[in-house]
């Protein structure tokens, strides 16, 4: 059953009926299982009258004490400290893979052999090898996937999607990206973390920050066909929490201009090096009709601009705030102009995966399956093999 | 004992004890009921570890089925459809008095008489005279009082109070805000509403909406001393729920000229007739030293300019993304960037008052008590009794 | 004969004759002069084919070495240090009174007498009555008159005079208008300048700023009917040239309420104590189906906001880049985009005058007459009138 | 003689020796020759003193009504139709080449046998090997040389230059340039004209705009080492002047992934494509002490970010109004905040050229000499390679 465009804004006609209750098993207690707790907590009275009502069953973490601290911090029943006893227990439905990248394969494997429906963050692999094995599990299983591409869910990003997609833009000439944060500036004398390391994180600003214009410009514009790319270590060497030197082996920035296979042409960029850019996300659209522009840092806002507004002589880039309650969750929150936050998304995203777990509904194509997970983790590869090899690449899926 | 100028950004000293208990008795269950509701339930795991933990013992309203489904929505114990009750309930520490400007009065004092704590809803009263009553019975019974003026919470604000306050801004010459929204734009067809009513609201945009301007200008700058104003109704009749026509009686906008007692000056402003303004409250202070810009519908900002930031040829308004640990309450939230909502003001005003009264600090001076609530509305009393007898007023508090 | 609402973009019907010469007498060769002689000398080329030509013929200034020096640097044939003189030349046509405001009535109604057309800075008196005895001398003498309150003349604003006068707007509800400028902070040290000597200037801040924003008010919104004001002397003492200390008897600052004779009610504000604010006039327009908001310091552009704009989901504020073909004057410039400065407001300003003397069109309504110039000086009385006498004032034209 | 980095506001010391005079012959007279023309004719009085006074010898175009109109307009004493014979003309010292790219490089060689200092519009070449021929000319002639990239003399830019140069911004990683605008959307039935010829302009948005994005990578970052480009048109056949289908040969649109020979990436696009960009030109560096970002649509501003400022808490992007005495050429204008516009950029190069033309100063490094164009030419010549052939391409200068 589709969940045919709608946004999950509850129908009154289900309130005649007690929701259905989904049990959340979470693995990871930092920043996203605190974001994804926080989520689920606010879903059954937000997001009201909800489709499903998560039920928090357990937390898991490597660490006894944190892990329990957590438990009872965000009321989940119990804790585990090892995710094989997550995935056994038999009140969780959800599986939700909180934990670094190099602990998203495995569990999530076993979780779809447990017949868990499984919501994991991104990127979804460290490779499309890995991410290519979680989807298999997962379509094997016949479970419930999604990946965190979490900005599909903010009011402007959705917005700008159903503008695309009605085809009021026409056709699509360019998209550009770039995401752009100083947190590993040299001078806040970073040590090295996971995010740094190439065993754990397999790629750097890449993995974490260019998955998601990657993933954003399939959502918006199409399939990317071509990457030409470069990457950048500017920090080769870090103290480590040992007082001894790590050595960087993943990117701290890359670019890329990209080909969509609908024509359009673009540019990628991401970077932990930019000064003063605290979570600077811009995505930009030009097309035939129109052109759309997105700052993450003032999400309530789309800047969109119509070739064929009236009266011509006051035409221009419209500074929207995305706040009405015609506007994509809107009327589950506040009156227009009162505005929400980034933790919002994730509510707005995992009451879709709750709904489309507990009610039947499709996951694709407003949230990202494993499959989008797949292909964004197949569009990094080509742009790492773009700069290793500095030929374009054709991206293979 | 004195909160000492720090956010409730909990001390690592409190995780060796259990946090006391506060049980919350709310009434009203729409706009405002949902927001306090809200906060009441994030306090525990996001305000983390919480000065004290909110029980939500009761919610109070005069539908029964809305009372009976906000209850079971929000989580509450139960619920009354008479205040009376509520106010009874020995396991309501805190009265949130969240109900319509006419309905404020009678039970706050009663509230009070019963030795609950109490958190209201601004305007306070409907007049100075109903302030001063509400007043006047807290401090008899020697409750914690604290009133809505939530924008006093914003992390924006409470980082330009603290600037003005260590005096690096010197002195004050300019206060400048207006509130400017859209809600009532005739060809909208808005009907009668009880903000629109001047035996329930008291008094219009200048209630609703520039009560905050004053709360803000009083925090910032400080106590005003001499009011000059014009008040409008520009659409004096409105069709009523039960088919006839109303007349509105209160102000559909005010502008106002205003003196401060530190000798600065400034303009005040509100109105629901501006077109295409979703929730535009805009705060400007000037100074010796340096100038701040605050708008709203971009919380997470503050732009400042600092007359002696070096080099000189880069000196510029600054705008300030206030999101990162350093600043106001935002280590409970998420990393620099990661941007917080309108809502979060309830959340951190709320953490205030069940701070102050489960561990006895005061509501002042970060927090507005009823004394606040009632300056506010002898300045507001004042604004009126300019636009109607033509003269300059000097308040009266 | 009328300009029938065209802007000065010449009609190539034109190109078919000589282009009438009109010759230009200059008081004054300072900023104003400077600004005023740069617009004449870009009139013949850019303009063009220019309506009439400006033949620079004679300069006037009271230290000999410097006028002759500006006589030769702008291309004036003659240089005088008597206005007597200037006025007494017979090649002048039009006299350019760039002079302090204490030098504006003498020598204007002196031109007039001996028939000269008059422009003349603003504000036109340092009074009503030096306005009105200048208003009345050009009428007696039959002679073109104008006040240069050349914001009139940027694009954005007749852009947002036009919108307003299409009925685009429908009624209209609020003006909000501010000046503000940083030039005479005390740790600037500002010594003691004609600006600030009330024998000289009439004035402070209101008279050279204010007088902007009450005839833009005038300009797109219509009559200032009653003002209720304050004014602010924030530093009284400041070293005169001569190593002694003078008083400040003018306004720093003053802030108004403003009702109009159409039912709009508005904020005025201007100063000179806004730290960072270099030359910020913030022009806002509310109105029933839309609003308008100007800043001089991006004075390309002009925010526009429709009520009925399609689809609704992408309403806002379009930020207009006023750089069209099909705005008014930049057909005479460049490709869109490619902006253009404030001097622009006086090519644009003084090819109007040298038009309407040359071809004898009216300068109203799109130029201001000294008419208009009387009745800003009107409201400014009235401002500084309701600031002493703590009433409400209304204007008395 | 060097120019010694100050910018050309004239020392007092100048006045007291008249300045010398330089023969101006500029071929073009459509939208280059209005802005040269008009640079030429403001340096007299508002670069004041001037350095050197151009004399406008002629001007030359193929029309001879058009030609014969724009030499009365601007003032040049006589014109020609052959631009052999404007090269002849004795009084021309300086040959100002504004004429489509394809006759840049005949007349220029030519001029440079005939001993004429040479102003040439950019792109310089059609091809690095059309530049180099002219570069080899010019330095064989001995004489002047400068090419137009004219947003070097933007105040702003100029800023930005000597902040890097400085080394207040530490090592760079970072250079963002994008240069959109919309002229030629196909709803536009824009036709065929020079600038989308291959054999007249050479290349598309790479050589008209992008060009400009090359220059200023160059001038603020350092050499380009590798590129690697996409290239698309959108729009391949466009009706001809007589009435037939043109084939567009060059590119609609460019990206590119960059490196510098300094270690610092980026990204550069152009296109005409895009919808609501008028002339939307943002450029951007990110270095390790601060961030710097630009807009030519908002010229008189520049957006820092200083990672040492203080306090802490109030750290942001400044928003720069680069319009104080202090800023580059700023003083030869109007008071702070009186901002300037685009052709002013076009004022300030050609001040510095006839300056370095009369009083032998260097043209390097503040203005671009044909050694500059050239190695622009040849960055663009390794996009197209790279678009071409699919591989990172190494600059070959």
């Amino acid at each position: 059953m589709s969940e045919s465009g709608g946004f999950t804004t509850m129908a009154g006609a289900r309130a005649d009926r007690e929701a259905p209750h989904v049990g959340i098993g979470m693995l990871g207690y930092a920043f996203m299982g605190k974001a994804h707790s926080n989520a689920f907590k606010k879903i059954p009275y937000m997001m009201y009258p909800p489709p499903a009502i998560p039920d928090l069953v357990a937390i898991c973490g490597r660490n006894p004490d944190g892990v329990a601290e957590a438990a009872k911090r965000y009321g989940y029943k119990r804790y585990y400290t090892d995710w094989h006893e997550l995935i056994a227990d038999e009140e969780v439905a959800i599986f939700d893979n909180g934990a670094p990248n190099n602990a998203h394969m495995a569990p999530t494997i076993a979780a779809a052999e447990a017949g868990k429906h499984i919501f994991c963050e991104k990127p979804l692999g460290r490779s499309p090898e890995e991410s290519k094995a979680m989807w298999d599990a997962a379509t094997r299983a016949g479970v419930k996937h999604m990946v965190g591409f979490n900005y599909r869910f903010l009011p402007a990003i959705r917005l700008a999607r159903e503008l695309i997609e009605s085809g009021k833009l026409g056709r699509i000439y360019h998209y550009r990206a770039t995401y752009l944060q100083e947190w590993v500036l040299p001078h806040y004398h970073t040590p090295m973390t996971w995010r740094l390391e190439k065993d754990v994180a397999g790629c750097g600003a890449l993995g974490d920050l260019g998955t998601h214009l990657i993933d954003l410009g399939r959502f918006l514009v199409g399939e990317v066909e071509t990457v030409a790319a470069m990457t950048r270590i500017f920090t080769e060497h870090r103290p480590t929490a040992d007082g001894k030197v790590g050595t960087v082996e993943i990117d701290d920035a890359f670019v890329a201009s990209v080909g969509f296979a609908n024509g359009a042409i673009g540019t990628l960029e991401a970077t932990r090096f930019a000064a003063g850019r605290k979570n600077h996300e811009i995505v930009e659209v030009n097309g035939e009709f129109g052109s759309i522009e997105f700052d993450l840092e003032r999400l309530n806002e789309l800047n969109v601009y119509w070739v064929d507004s009236e009266p011509k002589t006051t035409q221009g880039f419209a500074n929207v705030k995305v706040s009405e309650p015609s506007h994509p969750w809107w009327s589950n929150w506040w009156p227009q102009g009162h505005m929400i936050g980034w933790e919002h998304s994730f509510i707005h995203e995992l009451t879709h995966f709750v709904d489309c777990v507990a009610n039947d509904h499709e996951v694709s194509p407003y949230g990202a399956t494993f499959e989008d997970g797949y292909r964004a983790d197949c569009v990094s590869a080509a742009i790492l093999e773009s700069a290793r090899t500095r030929r374009h690449v054709d991206v293979v899926y």
